[in-house]
């Protein structure tokens, strides 16, 4: 029993900088209606304030195309698709956070892909023609949405072009060029729109000192600092369906955020924001750690605490509608996504939800449980117990004290664990259809939802006393609130004369 | 442990009695937005044939009024509201079960209403109008859908004449003239549309055998028998907001739908229909038996039995959006609905739902459950556990032994009870908020679910053995489904990859 | 042919003062599906800010019943019915400008009544419990929406005590009194809530001068001055389905906004806004004029002119669904709705499009049209000819010169005349069906469809010269957009090469 | 002035066999929430029974891959994809005419495609892979879907194999072994499911006699015969844009359906349902004669008439969401569809919408007019006025004398020509935007209605005269239904009481 005592006279500012972001598959499943379906659920509950994706400039969008006019070969842009999916975006109240990249084919250097979808990632064969697809782009967008909006949209350039599948060779020298030229083609169409770099994976340090170096030295416009982080290691099993990968401790992520903060901040721009525009457990869309709740119990820590180091972290992806390693192939396949496939929500999802529900001011934090206190006076919580270790015996008891200003409190708990709000596991008990019938999805998306328990409480000297129990990677949200008791105003009112009630 | 052997080689037909009707509040609430946003909710997740309430005549609904042209006083009829209602009714799949009444007051002999809308409950004041008034309105039905529909709507004369409340001194003779003047105004516009009654209230059977008898006796078309049932005994307790009073057992009941049905059987109809055109516990709209799970409970039964006796039985009714006893007071007052305020589900309305679940074929039943087999082979069974003492200690254990062609089942549970499916138990810790907020509304919706339990289980010799233990008033469905396991088609899986699972 | 030379060297302000509120039926009907779907579509197409309508207080709305508890009479607040009013405004994004009336029956001094639906129009039979009514609903406001909401919704208090029929005797001293005491329960729940009155019907100058001198007497708090305006004279022809009247000229309307206007400006309060809260050419709900094209041409100069007068001017009102003189009879009798039964728009309706599609800069104005620019540099202009006459002949030509920095435009007009979005004359020429089957009501959506005509045009050393000939009572909104020629993007096109094309 | 007369004595039935079927862009577009809601629209408005595109077993739908296990490859079925789509079109009440094609590239025998999105046109390189590829499709269908729904979808093996871009080399031999094969596979799953072929394009008559003698001779079963029709010549110009073609006559597809209808008639299966599973004027989706009115005028023949000969002909296709060509690059691009981008109706569209008026009693018709009566007695006929040639001045009168029996009528027309219903036109207007903003898609959706006349006409001894004059390519529907004139009801009505009416 591990007693907790919550003071509420030195609250901190709770930074809800998770939602900033959220990550997509690549931009041209936003045509996609399944797709628009998901984006809607996860607006509707935990409301993103930006997205950001691959593919902006890959074929499939059809942005970049060339064409032979007497004897003369012109670039021709076609923005039919992207505006329907920046349209979507806008509608759905999500703006995009822009990522500049793959290469068209008719503009690229080579034939080397990445994804199933065959993302292009050689450097431009014309830098001119490049920037004049940049200057194209953007003004489209500053064209067709108005300046005061696009000011507020960010422009990253490419994506972890420290991995050599990603950006040819893994060239620095050739990726700072791209850089160098991209923000001069951004800038060129207003000098406060935002660009930045160089959204790489992992660890790489030295690339964030190098790139920052890079930038002053040759005076090259930054306006924030991006990369990833993913805590799974190695593969240590790769089949046909599904890579397994250990974890890191969520520790380990949070040190990450820290680390290139503080390189940050002894770069020649000390102030630049920092952007993690990728994070999850696993790198792998085939990794079934997504849709457990393990991930939703390994992730709190991070939601609890990563706003501390960085701007933004941003969940890669909302969704399973994804097609980096070919169409999805079952309902339950690993899938990054907070919602699954027949917007079946992951504990994941709840977990954003959860912490959605948590106010500004933060009472209490450690690494198992954050305590908030909403605008109205009530206190909402999310406490978890994340374990990362075989077996079942793991259940967590807490004794929380909470200094609350009213008598009578109404006391309401949202639970996602092993036996609840999971639908993956209901999903193994049906024999894990691959493409379930509509009864059986009917069934999941029921199964989906958190258990939610109620009770009412008396304080005691204005302190509440809560007994919380965790089982086994349990993610829980409890809320309080005082009770306006009405009871006394029904007249006549006595339950006693309903048979068998007292 | 109570054991229960089902058989499958003898199937019964299990009649769907319960689905072919439900009642409303008076037809003008049909124009509100918020009772069709509960009928919608209804017919979704039940699907009812037939919707009957009072009212139709009415002067709220406004279909007659009367002009003065030429000093002459002539009839003026106004079908604007009840096309819209029917419109409606239609439009959400469902046909009117029509009740011909009340009296509206330009044709009423008297001053005599029943309930805060003020129905008139007098005989016309002159039955020449009268009979022209249902011609007119028949026959408008007639040019507005069709000859081919209104042949399939059922039409009742009036509404529980032998009350004196509803019907001016309860005088059989003057009912017997009203019907025998609406059934000719009825059979005058297409001699095959349904005409019925006498519409009683209760245990009076002389009504129905005298009923009968005239009709008989004066050649008076009849073409179906009707009644109501309620087996609530006189208000022990009745203040400004609340009647309480004590039940009969559903034994009560169904022997009351035995009974009639047998008087029928020996009249000079024999073979009529027989429509019990409102049943429920209690006949009070402000009675807070009917949100509660031991209606639930007691409904139960006479769902799984009521078929046995009579042609269709109809739930009175389907939300609380009624105003017999003035303006619904507060989010839960003991109204009859399947709906609560606020588009809230109670727990009858999962009952409702839980029925709608079974098959056709009727394998087993007692009088505390009901097994079936479904077209597609698989089985669902609902049991209850009605409880109608005081106290907490009432749990019952069943042991179930269903025959069942296949080795892997997959086995969902439903469960409304006092912990679950309780909306009202939860809006009385939050201190019976009259009219709550959003964010209670949005809670109240949230535990309004059924808990919903699944597992993966075996059989034994195509023998499955189920142990279900049922708390006090639990209402709970199970289904069980044949797995098709297609595990084995996942190439490389092995969950035991996964961190922290085996 | 008249001449106009628009000038954009001095543009005025256009006041949209007419979109700040309308009017609707009473309160009791927002529960009605139909009317919010009226209501939605008004929302969609016109966007008002406030929504004002009778009996807020009155039997139907249920806020007032009285209890009698040991042997006391205690009042009774209920606000099930207007929470979920006011809610379903506020989702549609129109706030409720508040008429505190009419009389609950429990706390009337006498039976007097108004309308089919009898709004008691007597004086409370005790004082002290008004008061408490009003402080009751006051706060429940502020508990429900929060202060910062309710601050923005005004209170009036009564509707037309200046006449017999909507306040007894037409009593001012007695109004004073009610107004007095309820400005200052109003005030109570919180001092910047505001109030106002006298909300009379017409020309009764006096009572606006008498009012705001008894307000600096007595010191009582008043925060605006409000009247109605009605343009239509006694009715020379009246049956019982119809009202005929004469109406003023539309000047006349005007004169009455100056005229108060420099009433309040020489009283104590010279500086209190003004406004009027109902409007229109007749008074009666059962004048066939609103169902007219006239109705609309005759409202355009008030739209045009009113705001340099009046801070609101609230139409009377946004749907036919309403019921002062009984449920409406047929599918056009005379309602003043801009929305007709079956959702069909009036030509009225259209009328508010077009002026919500205008400008705030005013460029030229005249008595039969209005010039502005908006905010993107195009053009938007409305022209009416209004035709107080019988027979045909009556077409105007206009030609009108504008300044426009633009070589190639865009122009867009949109009519509704007698030819054109006249469901009213078709509904005639199907022989005025009363209850219009689901076919004939899509045919009346279709003809009530402004024309639409478009053209490319040049301008002339940045002068465009458009020539608009009107018809009788038609009513045009002409918008000039720039044209941004694409054309020369398309490779290789030459429609010429299209069989029968150019 | 053309005279008709009209006689009443001899109906025929007009078949409506061009609602059996219409074509879409490739399955995996299906996907795309735009071409589910133009979809909608078009169900809507038109309700076709099937739907026919490519793409079924083509990478992108992700059908078919291999995976190697244990140093086997085997084939590996996802039918997440195609689930989805299905779903789709079964919601919206339209089954899929399965067309079995293309390759999926695991299984292709050679890289020859066709179409910017790549369909793999050779033949398989393992004949019993299809084979069991085409039983997994079909066995997966009849699972989730059931037999007796499958049962009703026909099955069309590959898509215009005479041609070579679409069947390498046109090898007629080789179609033939894949048809043996795919046919014993489908009727491998159930004899009933019918199969058909040889879906070529144009006039190889040859094609259609080898591939029934060579069914014959090997008892290959055949249940129905399909092919293609397009009127278009060979292009005349052909840019990166647009391809212009000229037209034949509406007569040659006539003869064209006829011809070989009468192939099979002489064949050994002379029994065989025909149908028609492509036609439309031009065979390219960047011609922009399918934007145009002439499209209409011109189809207008072939619905009136196909059905003479064919048991369906389906129009090819209902949208422009189509990627044959690449992406669309602008509004109005030439595509095939019905309706446009941003949801815009074409005339073609309207044309359908039209024809879905008519009744199924022919009473007339000739090449530029068809009249009917639906079951209700009322009159609907379609008219046209195709124009082939440059120039203005091509107006053509119609007098039709109809048979009626009631005195007085309300007729309905509406039209569609170069002034009406022609967003095209409109848009050329504009500057020809090729993407445009959302009020330029408003204005262009506005101006898409066909402009809607109506009046009041008094019949003759029961004959209705009826001038009608077609500009040039309108395309016109005129409805004529008895008038039940209720104007005698209204009490006191007197329309020249009102202000400037009559």
């Amino acid at each position: 029993m591990k007693k907790i005592k919550v003071r509420d006279d030195e609250p901190k500012l709770f930074k809800k900088n998770w939602k900033f972001c959220v990550g997509t598959g690549r931009l041209g499943l936003a045509l996609q209606k399944e797709y628009l379906d998901h984006l809607k659920l996860v607006q509707e509950k935990i409301g993103f304030q930006y997205i950001r994706g691959h593919g902006l400039l890959s074929d499939d969008v059809g942005i970049y195309r060339e064409v032979e006019i007497d004897g003369e070969t012109k670039p021709f842009y076609n923005f039919t698709y992207i505006d329907r999916i920046i349209d979507s975006y806008l509608d759905l109240g999500i703006r995009p956070f822009v990522e500049l990249g793959f290469m068209p084919s008719a503009l690229a250097s080579g034939d080397q892909t990445v994804f199933y979808w065959k993302g292009n990632v050689t450097p431009p064969k014309d830098y001119n023609k490049w920037y004049d697809l940049i200057v194209a782009v953007v003004s489209h967008f500053v064209e067709r949405y108005g300046i005061e909006e696009v000011l507020r949209w960010p422009f990253e350039v490419w994506n972890e072009p420290n991995l050599v599948n990603f950006w040819k060779d893994a060239d620095k020298q050739e990726y700072f060029k791209l850089y160098k030229v991209t923000a001069a083609a951004v800038k060129s169409v207003h000098p406060d729109i935002q660009v930045g770099g160089p959204a790489i994976c992992g660890g790489s340090h030295e690339w964030i000192v190098d790139f920052l170096n890079f930038c002053a030295d040759e005076n090259v416009p930054v306006d924030f600092v991006s990369r990833h982080a993913y805590t799974s290691k190695a593969p240590h099993k790769k089949t046909f369906e599904y890579y397994y990968q250990e974890l890191e401790a969520p520790e380990d992520m949070l040190q990450q955020f820290k680390t290139v903060r503080e390189l940050i901040d002894q770069s020649p721009f000390p102030h630049l924001p920092f952007h993690i525009t990728e994070y999850n457990t696993s790198y792998s869309p085939i990794n079934p750690v997504h849709d457990t709740v393990l991930n939703a119990a390994y992730i709190a820590r991070i939601l609890s605490e990563g706003g501390d180091y960085v701007d933004s972290f941003s969940y890669w992806t909302f969704s399973d509608v994804f097609e980096e390693m070919d169409v999805p192939k079952a309902q339950f396949h690993g899938g990054f996504g907070l919602v699954a496939l027949n917007s079946i929500p992951k504990p994941t999802f709840y977990l954003f939800t959860f912490f959605n529900a948590l106010g500004n001011e933060r009472l209490y934090r450690d690494e198992e449980i954050i305590v908030t206190r909403r605008e109205d006076g009530s206190i909402a919580m999310v406490a978890w117990n994340l374990v990362m270790e075989k077996g079942n015996d793991f259940t967590k008891d807490l004794e929380i004290e909470i200094p609350i200003p009213f008598e009578d409190v109404f006391v309401k708990r949202q639970t996602v664990d092993e036996d609840n709000g999971n639908p993956w596991a209901v999903w193994k008990q049906m024999g894990r259809p691959r493409f379930p019938n509509k009864k059986a999805v009917e069934t999941l998306r029921q199964v989906a939802q958190p258990k939610v328990t109620t009770c009412r409480m008396r304080t005691e000297n204005n302190i509440l006393r809560l007994q919380v129990r965790l089982t086994k990677n349990e993610v829980t949200l409890i809320e309080v609130e005082p009770v306006k008791d009405e009871t006394y105003t029904y007249v006549g009112l006595d339950d006693s004369f309903i048979t068998s009630y007292s």
